[in-house]
């Protein structure tokens, strides 16, 4: 079973230093809501300190949402430094695919570290492959048979963990898989909520879990919030539903979480 | 008759891709805004993409307000293929006139770019003209009757569509204008109330109706959630209104559109 | 008896510009929070326009938050300007001590520059300092008699009003220091909750009053408006404290003010 409520609560006990380097839109409502899970974040860019900050940090979170090639060079020297001090890296696609620029980039981070959890959506994803992959293209819709063979492809490719969000969120290891339902499709409406869930997996993923087991129990989390949060709204827009979110990213309890948490974990044969 | 509800319903059903490069302090709330009302918003602002981005977008906004020279030289390349391929490009001359980086940029876009609407405030605006305009300076107010000359001035020397905002909003190709007085004061409370309309104004670009009439409709779509932001408060302070703001840009309904809408075209004589 | 509300009625008439060299995380709700103050915030951060936004400005704040190289470099230039010009100075060194490349380029900015007051919590004031503190580590906590003294060391080195911040804000130049026990823990849950403040006294300092009462007087309003905030919520997370925390900027009043104030202020044997 899938401890997630203890998990956060040593998330809270521990306070652990979530060392990010992501884009210019959702640094603050990432702050925010790894403040809010009890995490301590930290944003730091500059070559000239980046290896010093993912050295005392307990997860780096790449997300190359606006990257620039400093960043990128940034994010290498960085991330180099957390593979050699066991600090587990967390890599967000954003937008691969979109431009040849943020596929090649996101694929040099693939290369050259050793990333313990890729999350994204199923076009970033898919875009993370050398091989063909089963899709017809950046905006087409995916089947969900197509969308666990595909993960499970990028899983093997990369060795690492997928955890691909989408109505259902899966993550997989290549091996062993999580199906998790919960979410709300308010989540949609806010910019970064994407990029907010891979900065709340670095924090799961500070803890003595698997990746797998991590990133799992941090969709979970964040699925259950937003789904309080979104029932909780007498005026129901986006605007309101992004400090519903955040409150309740502070508040959920141990018997929300264990009455609310919907996956299944399944073998890939 | 403006069909602002019809062009709002068709912004939602297209989802228009709308590439920002924007100032630092307003990425989030511009992304959110333009979630809200159905587009879909990108920011890049690398040289390594923007030209690749500008291209699949279907309008470009160009914010200066914390321009550097790397930004600039970006928005000159995306403004570039923006342009040759027909993508609607709109100029936000933030802070016009408080520093010579300032005025000199916005100048040097206009001059180098054919840009569809220029949206700012009388001060910025004035700012642009290279010849002397009905001003006393960058703080002083303006009457409503030189508002009106001032933007035909500048609509007239660059060849475009001026939206200036302010009590009233004038919106003019030189030849017709606009007066749109849908708006609420609390507005200029939040920051980055201007640079949204401008990437709002965008979304409209993306539609098949003259920039004249697009600008004009986004002010009157923008003012009246606005209005009814600020009318449901029953919290009177600018942090709600925020979130207020961006529940109304959601849900704003054609029978309010058309009931609150308060504008009126005039040929200049 | 020090005129808190009288400062603050004096900002909204004057509605100083603030120049914010700031980080990427905090931007928005810096102006925001400046504007519900009633200041008018800049963000300008470019070589080619940083002394002629701080030439013009009233007073000008330095966060080191997410700090560059070049940004450190902008930071010189627009110090220098506001020295020469009279506009005073705010340094917000976030995160000294985490990295020497904040703790070293925030000593940089001391040594170059005069520095109206310094803002930051103890561990980041503990690192600014040449000589031995009285503390164990970053994380430690002083107790209270070791932090009047650290901030009165710092004070004396630098020749500086520091304003150090915590469960009670201790403000001092190293003669004088004030104990203000407004605010409430909330803060610590809302990134850039530090640096607006900063920024807020960079409002404050525009006024007639000594820096030293100056910054006495923006811990107040901002603890009391926190304190009010926190109060009005009938959902306690910090997603609405965020938005009734900038309400409660733009709407404390007088009586509230004179009514809740909790400080002492003491000469230093």
């Amino acid at each position: 079973m899938l401890k997630v409520a203890a998990m956060r609560e040593s998330i809270k006990e521990n306070s652990p230093l979530i060392h990010n380097i992501t884009n210019v839109v959702v640094t603050n409502f990432t702050a925010n809501g790894l403040y809010a899970l009890g995490a301590s974040p930290v944003m730091a860019y500059a070559m000239e300190e980046v290896e010093d900050m993912a050295k005392i940090a307990k997860a780096l979170v790449l997300n190359i949402g606006t990257l620039t090639r400093e960043t990128n060079e940034a994010m290498l020297a960085a991330g180099r430094t957390a593979n050699a001090h066991g600090v587990p890296v967390v890599l967000d696609p954003v937008g691969a695919g979109a431009t040849p620029f943020r596929t090649e980039s996101a694929k040099m981070l693939l290369n050259e570290l050793q990333i313990a959890v890729i999350r994204g959506n199923a076009g970033e994803i898919a875009n993370l492959s050398d091989s063909p992959v089963p899709m017809q293209g950046v905006d087409s819709r995916f089947s969900s048979e197509n969308e666990k063979e595909l993960a499970v492809q990028v899983a093997k490719e990369w060795n690492t963990v997928v955890c691909m969000t989408g109505e259902n969120d899966i993550i997989t290891d290549g091996e062993t898989h999580y199906v998790v339902s919960n979410g709300d499709k308010m989540l949609t409406k806010v910019t970064g909520a994407g990029c907010l869930l891979s900065s709340v997996t670095g924090a799961f993923l500070t803890l003595e879990e698997s990746p797998l087991d991590a990133a799992a129990a941090a969709c979970i989390y964040y699925g259950i919030a937003a789904e309080k949060a979104a029932s909780r709204q007498h005026l129901p827009g986006p605007g309101h539903f992004q400090m519903n979110f955040l409150d309740m990213l502070d508040e959920l309890t141990e018997a929300e979480i264990k009455t609310y948490m919907k996956f299944k974990k399944e073998e890939i044969e």
